[in-house]
C-alpha cells in the first residue's frame, strides 16, 4: 500500500515552479488527508481519479521532472500521452478526462473501456489536480445560503433559520455553512450515527430531543440573533408535513425550505416514511427488495416534495438543492414538482453573471502561514466585501487544512486577478515562502454546461449547448494557464455534462503577473459573457461596467 | 442577395495578415464558386455554414478588421461571441461549433436551437473556414487507391481495374481520382445524366454501350496499361451480380470493388433492381410509396453486398466507401455483411499512422502562379515522392481552381513543417505575393474521433474516445496556430464525431516560422500518437524513428 504526500518546502523536483506545482498537486489530491480512497487513485465523487494506474501516476511524476519550460505534457484519461514543444507562455500540462463521442456516452461504455484499463473518470478536480478537500463543499453551501439571503432577506440571515434534511457526506455541511452565513438551521436525519459525525466535528452544535425541543430551541436562538445549527432525529417525509400542520396553525416557520438527503438513489438514499433505518438497510442489502423499497421511498419524497411546495405557497423561498428529488416527486404524481427552482438558476447564476465563482488557492510551501497571509491580503484588498472577511474568519476558525493549506473564496470578473497578482508580488518579495498555485472549480461561471444542474434553465434554453466550455478551455490555453482540462460527466455522471478546469501558478515572475492578469481576467469574463448572450440583464450590465467586448451584445 | 468574395492582393483590410487571413477565409467560403449555397451561408455537407446568419457574417468581418495582433476573437457556433487579450503567440480566432452535451447531442434538439437562431452545423471546414472545393474530394479518393495500389499491388496500379458504383457528388470523383492513381476503371451509374455531367467535365473519359463493351474496353486498356476511365449505364445491384458470375465463368475480374451509391438513404438514394428511374423518383416524390420503396431498395443493396462479397472471396480487395451500405445489407440479413471493412481502417489509417494526412494550402494574393510556385518547390522539397508528383502534375492539368487558388496533397510528420517553413521563406523573399494559409481537413490523423468513420475498429476498441482531438485542439492552441476550431457532428452528424481544426498563416516573419514549426509538426505528431496509444506498430515505430516522447510507450 502506497502513501502520497506532495513535497513542501522551497526545494525543486522539477525544472521549474510550473511544472513543480503541477508534480505537487496531483500528489496533494491523493493525500489521505485528500482523498477518499487513496489506494485506488480515487479523490472524491465516486471514482473521480487523479491518473488512470500507478503506473501512470509514476510516469506523470517522472514526465514532469523532465518537463522543460516550453514544453508541454498532454494527459488522456489519466495517462501521461506525450511531451510537445510549446513556448513558455503555454501551459505545461494539457489535460482530456473522460470524453466520449455523444452517441457512446454512457456508463454502460465507460465501464468497458475503464474496465480494459483504457479509461478513466475524472470527475471535476480530481482528474484536474485542483481538488482541496470539504472546504469547498462548505464554501458552495455557504455562499449558496448568503446569495439567498441577500435575494430574499436585504443581505442579512440574522435571526433567520433554514430547514433541511439530510447531513451525509455532502449533506453534513449544511449546517456549518448556515452558521457561517449567519443562520440558525434545523437539519431533520434519520441516523443517530450522522448526527453524531457532525456533533465531534463541530459541522453541527447541538441536538434536539424532539419536534418541540427543535422549535423551542430554534425560536429561543433565532430571537438572540445567534446562528446556531440544531439536528433532529426523523424522518424528513415525516417531520415536514408535520411542520407544515403547525405553521399553517400559526407556530413558526422557516425562512428558507432546501433538501439534501439522497434522493438520487432511492435504494441506498432515501429513508421510506414508517421504516426503521434497520429495516431499510435490511432492504437496500436484498436485491430481492429493491423494487419495493424504491417504491416506498419514491412514495415518500413524493410526501417530503409536497411539504416543501406547501412552505413555497406559504411564501417561504424553497429550492432544490441537486438531488433530483423534484424529479422523484414528478414521476410520482406531484404535478407542479417543479414549481421550486434548483438552487443554480435561483442563487447561483446571478453570481454567474457577475464572473464570480468558486476562486481557490494552494501553498506549495506546505506552510499554513502562507494562507494565512494571503487570508489577510485578500481582507485589504476587498474591504467593502464583508462576506468575504466573515467567510475567511471562520474558515481559519473552523475548517481544517486538508493536505497542502489551500483556501476558497468566491470571487468575481475584476477581482480574481488582482487577488493573484497580490499573491505573485507576496512570492516574489519573499513574504510567502514559495509559490501559489490558483485555480477553481469546473463548476464556475464560465465552464461548464450541465443542463440538469450549472445550466438548468439558462433564460434562452441554451442548457445543453456545450461550446462555452470549449471555448473556455482554448481561450484559457491561448491566455497561458498553466494547465487546462477538458472534461465529461463531472457531478452527473456520462453523458449529461462537459466542463473545463483552470490552474495558473503565482512563482513571482514578471512572466508569471503578465499571465495571471490575462487568464485571471478571461476566464471569469468568459462565464460573464456565456450569461450575457443567453440574455441575462446582470450579465450584460457586469459587460458593460467591465468595458468587455462582446460584439453581439448592444 | 448578396455576393461575397474573398478579395486578393497584398493590402491589408486588418491590422496584420493572421486577422487578414481569417478574414479574406471566411470570405472565400461563401464565393459562389466554392459554396453549395453561399445565400443561406451553406458551405457544403447538407447545412454546413460558415456563419450562422448574415449578422455574425457581417459583425465577424467588423471584428476581425479591428483585431489587435494580441487579441483573439471566440466564435461560437458561427457567432462572435467575444473578444479577449491573449498575446501575439497564441490563436487570432477560437472557434466552437455545434458541441451539445452528449444526453442533448441529436438532430432533433439541433433543429430547436437553430430554427431559434441559437445554432449552427459547422461539418468539417465550412465552419472552421478552411473549405476550398471539390479538390479535396478528388485527392482523398485518390489517395485511398493509391493507398489500396501500395498494399495489394506493389505501389503500382498500372494495368489495374477499380470497380464502382455511383457518379454523384461526391461518387463523381471516383474516376478521376482512379485515373490519377494510374488505374482503369468501371463506373456503374443508372442515370445518364449524371454520366454526361462528368463526360463533359473530364471525370470520367467513356461511356460503355452495355457489359461486353466494358468489359472490352477494360481488356483492353489495361493491357496496354492505360489509366482510362469508363462509365456504364446500369443498376449496381444488377450489373454486379452479373461481373462475378462472368468472373466465375473465367472472365476477367476487378483488382480493387468499392462502392458509392447513396445507400445511406434509401429513399432518395439507391435505385432498385428491376426499376426504372422515372418509376424511382415518382416513388421518391410520394411518401405513401417511401415504405415500398425503402423496402425495395434495401432488398437491392444485400443483394449488391453480396456481389461485392462474392469478389473478396475470390481474392479480390473489396472496401465500403463511407455510405453505410454494409449496415443496409445486415439488416437485411446478409449475416457476413461487415466481412469487408470501411476505407479508413483498409487504407488510411496506416497513413494515419505515420502522421500523414490532407494538407492544404491557399494563396491569399488570389494569384494561380503562387499555388504552381509552391507545388514546385514541394517537388523540390520531397524528389522521391512519386506519387505526390503525378497528383500535384494532375491536379493542376484537370481541376479548377474554386475561390482562391488552392492545393491539397497528403503530407506526413516531418513533412508539413517543412514545406510551411519553405513557404514562409517564399513570402518573406516575395517569391510568392502574399501570405499562405494552411490548414487540413478534421478527418485527419490526431483531430477525430468518429466510431463509424475515422475511428471505426480501432485496434484497442478506442473507436469513441473523444479525448484525442480535444487534446489535439488544446495542443495546436497552445502551439500558436492561427485559429482552432472544435466541431461536433460532422460527416456523420450529430452525435456521431467530435473533430479539430487548425489553420495557420505562413507571413513572412521568423515568429510565424517558429509557429510554423512548433505547430505543423505537432499537429501531424499528435495523430501518430493517439495511434501508437492504441497499439498500432506502424505508428509506434513512426513514433521512434521521428524521436516524438511519448511516456507511455516503450
Ligand atoms: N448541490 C450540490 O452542489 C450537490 C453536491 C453534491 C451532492 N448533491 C446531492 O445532495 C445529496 C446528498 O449528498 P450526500 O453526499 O450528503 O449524500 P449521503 O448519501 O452521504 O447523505 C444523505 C443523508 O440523508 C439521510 N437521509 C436519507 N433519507 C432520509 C430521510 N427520509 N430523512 C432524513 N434523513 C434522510 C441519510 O441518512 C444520509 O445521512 C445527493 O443527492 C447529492 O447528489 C448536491
Ligand atoms: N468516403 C467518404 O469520404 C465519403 C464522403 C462523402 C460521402 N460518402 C458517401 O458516398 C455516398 C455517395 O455520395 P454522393 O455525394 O456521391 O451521393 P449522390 O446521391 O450525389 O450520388 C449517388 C449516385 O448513385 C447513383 N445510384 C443510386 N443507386 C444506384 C444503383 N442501384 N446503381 C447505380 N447507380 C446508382 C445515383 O444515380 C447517384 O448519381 C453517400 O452515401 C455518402 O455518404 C463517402
Amino acid at each position: 500500500s502506497r502513501t502520497v504526500r506532495a513535497p513542501r518546502g522551497s526545494t525543486l523536483h522539477c525544472k521549474n515552479w510550473l511544472a513543480e506545482a503541477a508534480y505537487r498537486m496531483l500528489q496533494n489530491n491523493l493525500d489521505p488527508e485528500v482523498a477518499e480512497n487513496p489506494q485506488a487513485l480515487v479523490v472524491y465523487g465516486g471514482i473521480g481519479r487523479a491518473a488512470r494506474n500507478w503506473e501512470c501516476f509514476d510516469q506523470i511524476l517522472e514526465s514532469l521532472r523532465n518537463l522543460e519550460a516550453d514544453e508541454s505534457l498532454l494527459i488522456q484519461s489519466g495517462k501521461p500521452v506525450g511531451v510537445f514543444k510549446t513556448h513558455e507562455n503555454a501551459p505545461r500540462v494539457l489535460l482530456a478526462n473522460s470524453n466520449l463521442v455523444p452517441r457512446w456516452a454512457d456508463w454502460e461504455h465507460f465501464d468497458e473501456l475503464d474496465r480494459k484499463g483504457l479509461f478513466m473518470y475524472g470527475q471535476m478536480t480530481a482528474g484536474s489536480w485542483i481538488y482541496i478537500g470539504s472546504q469547498g463543499i462548505v464554501q458552495g453551501t455557504f455562499e449558496t445560503f448568503v446569495e439567498a439571503g441577500r435575494q430574499h432577506y436585504g443581505g442579512s440571515l440574522a435571526g433567520r433559520w433554514i430547514l433541511t434534511a439530510g447531513l451525509g457526506g455532502m449533506g453534513g455541511a449544511q449546517p456549518l455553512a448556515a452558521t457561517l452565513a449567519g443562520a440558525c438551521s434545523l437539519t431533520v436525519e434519520c441516523k443517530q450515527s450522522s448526527i453524531d459525525f457532525r456533533l465531534r466535528t463541530r459541522y453541527v452544535d447541538k441536538q434536539a430531543r424532539d419536534i418541540d425541543d427543535a422549535l423551542a430551541l430554534i425560536a429561543q436562538h433565532t430571537a438572540r440573533g445567534e446562528a446556531v445549527s440544531i439536528a433532529l432525529l426523523g424522518n424528513a417525509a415525516e417531520v415536514l408535513p408535520e411542520l407544515v400542520r403547525r405553521a399553517r396553525a400559526g407556530g413558526i416557520r422557516p425562512d428558507i425550505v432546501t433538501d439534501q438527503t439522497s434522493a438520487h438513489d432511492l435504494v441506498n438514499g432515501y429513508l421510506p416514511e414508517g421504516w426503521s433505518v434497520a429495516q431499510w438497510q435490511a432492504a437496500a442489502a436484498e436485491p430481492a427488495q429493491h423494487a419495493a423499497l424504491r417504491a416506498a421511498a419514491a412514495g415518500s419524497c413524493a410526501v417530503h416534495v409536497q411539504a416543501m411546495l406547501d412552505f413555497q405557497a406559504m411564501g417561504v423561498p424553497t429550492v432544490d438543492y441537486g438531488n433530483n428529488i423534484r424529479q422523484v416527486a414528478l414521476d410520482q404524481g406531484v404535478k407542479n414538482a417543479f414549481d421550486f427552482p434548483g438552487f443554480v438558476p435561483a442563487y447561483i447564476r446571478p453570481l454567474f453573471c457577475e464572473g464570480k465563482g468558486p476562486f481557490r488557492w494552494v501553498a506549495l510551501s506546505g506552510d499554513p502561514e502562507d494562507i494565512y497571509k494571503t487570508d489577510a491580503k485578500i481582507k485589504e484588498l476587498f474591504p467593502e466585501n464583508t462576506h468575504t472577511h466573515r467567510w475567511l474568519d471562520m474558515a481559519r476558525e473552523r475548517i481544517a487544512f486538508q493536505g497542502l493549506p489551500a483556501r476558497i473564496c468566491w470571487l468575481g470578473l475584476g477581482e480574481r486577478h488582482k487577488a493573484a497578482l497580490a499573491f505573485n508580488e507576496m512570492v516574489r518579495s519573499g513574504e510567502i515562502k514559495a509559490p501559489i498555485v490558483i485555480g477553481r472549480d469546473h463548476l464556475d461561471t464560465g465552464s461548464v454546461a450541465s443542463p440538469n444542474r450549472e445550466t438548468e434553465a439558462m433564460k434562452d434554453g441554451t442548457d445543453a449547448v456545450s461550446d462555452w466550455p470549449l471555448l473556455n478551455a482554448l481561450l484559457n490555453t491561448a491566455g497561458g494557464a498553466t494547465w487546462v482540462s477538458l472534461h465529461h460527466g463531472g457531478g452527473v455522471g456520462m453523458g449529461y455534462s462537459q466542463h473545463s478546469g483552470v490552474v495558473i501558478v503565482a512563482d513571482g515572475t514578471d512572466a508569471a503577473a503578465e499571465r495571471l492578469a490575462r487568464v485571471l481576467w478571461n476566464d471569469p469574463a468568459s462565464g460573464v459573457m456565456r450569461h450575457a448572450d443567453a440574455g441575462y440583464e446582470l450579465a450584460i450590465a457586469t459587460a458593460k461596467a467591465q468595458g468587455l467586448n462582446l460584439p453581439m451584445v448592444r
